[in-house]
């Protein structure tokens, strides 16, 4: 349900980049085109965190409660990755 | 020349978003999924910033070096307004 | 020990902070200071992902290894909420 | 004047960082911690756009009138090297 919710906010977000698409070949204004590229990453972010939300309710809940040490720090550190990764994009 | 580029950029973009998508449908692992996102939100960053740069190179040159002073405000304001938008998204 | 890390980093940061303040005391050139700021945010973003490592190796494990699912659910909860605040800062 | 209300905002945000290394030293809640470093990120994005908003409007303006070709160059480059790392910090 989660995954359909992501799949509609995705494509959703691929028609508003062809827009931008469209906006540059029609020679818009620079400016506004700069604008919904970063309301296009703005969508992003949500849809992002939306996934690394289901994803500790599923995944990450499933290998802390595991046996699997090993398992278990690596999904930890993978959420430590993309946060990290989320301060640089 | 460089909106040739900037669209070129943009198509290549549209094109990762597309794989994104399909990785969503899959069901693919939630964290490659995230990263996919942070890669495309990169890509759209390196556009902006080349977008910018044309538009400082053309729009804002005419405008500042014009007498309108009204518009030479405008034109660097939006600068201001793009570039803190730009530490938000 | 992780705290010692953290603390030590923050106290390199604070004394970072200090010399952007003189460079403004000083007039130095706004782009430099500008550079400095961000060096000082990129090296923020460090302590606050280090900090969050720690926490998932620590809070998070116990809750979620907990029996009270309320409280598996905030933990889980503000995990997703400083990703998403990361994305806007 | 600009650079005094920088200088004064930049002055609260050292004491918002010297209460986050508080935090830190009397074992704050971890997310408690992150979300104080995410503020003063917030805060120090506004002071760099007011720093850029006063440099537009002082030095890039002399430049890009000015008859220096290189110079009008260096000073736009520079614009859209900060706007780029901004989308990195």
């Amino acid at each position: 349900m989660e995954t359909d919710n992501s799949l509609r906010r995705l494509k959703t977000i691929e028609g508003h980049l062809r827009g931008v698409i469209r906006m540059v070949e029609e020679d818009s204004y620079c400016i506004d085109v700069i604008r919904q590229i970063q309301a296009v990453e703005a969508a992003l972010n949500k849809v992002s965190a939306q996934i690394l939300e289901s994803h500790l309710n599923s995944c990450v809940i499933t290998a802390v409660q595991g046996n699997d040490k090993k398992e278990r720090e690596r999904v930890l550190k993978e959420i430590t990755e993309v946060f990290e990764m989320s301060t640089k994009v």
